[in-house]
């Protein structure tokens, strides 16, 4: 199933290289002001290239650092689309109407010619060779199909509406570790020395939301933290998520985990805000690991399937060298879904 | 919502110290044999006390070392419920009709009249808070409601129900840290220790699920990370989740971590089993972080929110020092609803 | 699945002449008044026999009447069970908690032993052929098993609590039509006549809400009526539904279907109080048409699956000459489950 | 929520008069050929005029009959839109690839100017009103919105694929019915005095189908009546359903509405093909009343909100005379929408 909520409920559907990648909205609250004007900065975050590097400004004052040079600083792929959102319905006249609504980006600057041979050869850590066996070789394998990456565009576009709809709430993620390394200002060398090598580096983001009540979520299956993992894990390459204190948490003691309550709720935050499930009225904080993009022109051994033996790739394509840096925006995208339905 | 799954689906209910709790199961095979006798291995493993640790095996050697007294060594607290099952419905003359599976646990051994005072001061790490604020105080706040660990009692009967769905599918998890510490042979001091200073320690889970096909989960929504991470995260205490090479992965490379394929699939398991959300014929792998026991004997400070100043509470009642040791059987049974709905 | 609702959700469980059935409530409000005493009316509605016909007072008048003998005229059948809610979650010192609310009814008076034939000769109008088809025999085929009558009555219980959920809004179902007739006081006689020829009837039940507020339901799939007549059409043995002028309005003209606007909203009600979907004010007013018993002790014409031949077939046991008599209150009970979970 | 079905399962969107109208298919099974040519015939049958009335052969016969003027003997609206289909997702190289399958239609022809008055003077039976009251008066006026019958375009279209889906099954719906006569052949000449008049005519439509194996449905919630219902009162202008006998059941005696059963199954089809929620092998029948058109020429009474005094409305815009000449198909899509969640 492409949904995911209760209330607030989004289905997306699409192919990388197909027709158009969208997303169908319910629960949309009546008489908000929403234009596609609305959606520029947060695309802008996700995209590739120079774009996506200025608008996150993530490492802005490293860009003038001598040796890292344009674009492979970037470190993410040069393919351009323009990502123009058009609202096919649940908006009149600059409101929302409470009907859904529709979000759909059209796929103009494909190149169906580079993933090919993907059908005989699977690329090493993509969904190729799965969708081959599940979907019986019908699966589009153009541009990872429905699998692609790409598919986050109309997640980011109702991530902007979620937030809309969570007024006085501030959700915001960004990328704490590039390649192992949290010092944003040795990114650009680290992206420059991989592009080089033909190979692509990790990351983690760290997403923190503000201004949250007390009494969000339920106690099990629908936690705070299970909602918001079933989204975060649902973003292609995250390979684990913590909350608070952790991974660590399992490492210190009681003593030492717990929040000590004060008048206004707890005084320090190792549950991640979060307690029983259920939002506790500090910030909730948590992590999430990005793996490095599988796509790496670097040579890989995989299995040749059309003539049944060993066979080397070499990956052509465009590519992130670390999807991680477009990320920050979706994570946040994610949570805003999550806490919109939970509202 | 107290309920997880779409063709097996699980509906948990009660309040660990009402009348009883128990699950209701959709989706149940009609025809498979199920007596009560088929619950008592899993149910042991999560026992506390000697009953659970024996079961477990997970330490024997260990409590034979000098200094490792009992009842310390176990870890768990000594409460000890019957935890006797009860097939109310969906089975016949030992076999499964297809229609819902009730089974319930009566609530026999309660000492109410431990949990008096968090009305007013809530534990630090507990949900008695956020329950009074969610519900009004009108939350049932002995012995943590429906917030109890009790309640993972009938999610361990589910489990062994879908693991007889799962023929052919192996589950398999285990404590492989213990405050922090790898080595089993050591856990029994650590624990003694924690005791003593009126402490709790935490640990970390592995669950390993082989003899999956290729193709189980969906991109996106329904990955099975995303299922997994959900149900997994609906255990109390979980504070993160990971799979494969999980937060390493962040920081290895794409030639590092991409699994190349050989002719039967990928030939290492950097991604856990799982590509773009659906299993690749790989073991799944992942590893669970509990945090440390909320409940401990030693002093900690709260808010008095009846005389309204700070406090200090002392948990009496009996806790386990590290509740981690029984979630292995918990963390397998998420595991075996979310295959057994996948199936 | 045997859920229904979104917010405010039931799921039933248990068969007929199983250990017990029951349902779980999700969704309920915190804080409000419930004991096992709230059920014993609406319970006594659904009873047979004397107890059920005295609670009802369907015809008492008729009852006085000469010919009108008892039993017979009950139109019931004499099988009597205790009937006890019992509580098992969700309610604390006589409050609902906000947690799952849990109610069982034990099986007691099951007489298995009637219904061993079934097996190889299906009931014409029962469920025991598809059952055997769609389960491999493995169904329990005593008393209908998960299909049985039996399993409205948690159905009731959990219209009490939905019925207290829903403060201000009345809702009330009644008998119009008993073999076609709508004289009630003629209803004794044609029971009487129709037990005597080991036959049935069938009726009509007519269910009103008032207080409704404007705006209950969405356009499309969630309309009124579409979650009304969901819930109705599975109560066993419903044959048809209509909705203010119902098949009327087929041969009706729009001039006088509409229902013209006053300052009030409609001043009329051939809408049944639902326009495009949605409450608009007037009553909400719909018909059930009930089929006859399909259980009767005149031969039936059916085929011996065993012995592969017509055979003929006269049940025996026990069953309701007029099942229809009983479920007025069932209706409003599946009225009140898609009303509270509107609100 | 504007989605239905769980395995295949289909979300809509779009308002009338907006930018587009379109539908998402999750769970359509990947290698099934489909183009845009295979929605033709049945998006003719919904059109109005002459295009439509030749489409659905109706009353071919009739219209050649003295008197029958065309075009009000067509009894549908001369609005005429393109009804494109554009398929955006899931179909690649003429084949689905099991991806959501999305399908849009633009909305050229929309003259808005004709709606506006709705604002303060609710149309008798539209949901004008209750629209205005539950969003505050921000839901698009324009045609009706996200209520218009024009939402039932994308439903035909996702009633296309379905049909696709169930091989083997044949489901047919016709009109029997027209101003409450049976005659096809007087049909028209009821229009032509009905359109004279400036008023409306309603209809009841018969929908069978044959080739459905025993077993689909499910005991109670999920029983194949409920979720017809469901999905068949959500198509606009619905005001009652009845299965095989229908209302008249309630007027028969058990010996009577019974089906005795033979070696394959049921040898009469009282139950319209369906015991206790579970197909029987026998055809599905059942029948839709569908209202008088609300939208009439004819001076109808409302209730002039802007100057809080009574109002004559004459409705002037295109409208049906008797839409339910359009609505065979609807329900078609509609039951194969939930057959082949079903299957």
């Amino acid at each position: 199933m492409n949904t995911f909520g209760r209330i607030f409920r989004v289905s997306i559907f699409g192919e990388s290289h197909g027709e158009a990648i969208g997303i169908v909205m319910d629960g949309v609250p009546e008489g908000m002001e929403l234009s596609a004007a609305d959606f520029a900065a947060d695309i802008a975050r996700r995209s590739p290239g120079k774009r996506g590097a200025e608008a996150r400004g993530d490492f802005a004052s490293a860009q003038a650092a001598p040796g890292a040079a344009a674009p492979a600083a970037f470190g993410t792929t040069p393919r351009v689309e323009a990502d123009e959102p058009q609202i096919l319905s649940g908006v009149v006249d600059g409101h929302t109407t409470g009907a859904p609504l529709t979000i759909v980006f059209r796929n103009a600057n494909t190149r169906s010619g580079d993933y090919g041979e993907f059908d005989a050869m699977p690329r090493p850590g993509h969904a190729d060779y799965v969708a081959a066996v599940k979907w019986d070789w019908a699966n589009d394998p153009r541009g990872g199909g429905h699998f692609s990456g790409r598919i986050t565009l109309p997640v980011v576009a109702a991530g902007v509406v979620a937030k809309k709809v969570l007024e006085g709430i501030d959700i915001s993620a960004k990328l704490i570790e590039v390649g192992g390394c949290p010092d944003s200002a040795r990114w650009p060398e680290l992206l420059t020395a991989a592009t080089a090598e033909g190979d692509s580096l990790g990351g983690v983001v760290q997403c923190t939301a503000t201004g949250l009540p007390v009494g969000l979520g339920e106690p099990f299956f629908d936690s705070v933290e299970s909602l918001v993992s079933h989204a975060v894990f649902s973003i292609p390459g995250v390979r684990g998520i913590e909350f608070g204190d952790g991974f660590a948490a399992a490492r210190m003691k009681g003593s030492e985990h717990n929040d000590p309550f004060g008048p206004e709720g707890p005084v320090k935050n190792g549950a991640g805000g979060v307690n029983g499930g259920i939002t506790n009225g500090a910030p909730l904080v948590f992590r999430v690991a990005f793996k490095p993009t599988s796509s790496i022109a670097k040579a890989q051994q995989t299995w040749n399937f059309a003539e049944n033996r060993e066979d080397t790739l070499r990956i052509k394509g465009r590519h992130d060298v670390c999807f991680a840096l477009r990320t920050p925006v979706i994570v946040e995208a994610m949570t805003a879904i999550v806490l919109a339905d939970l509202l």
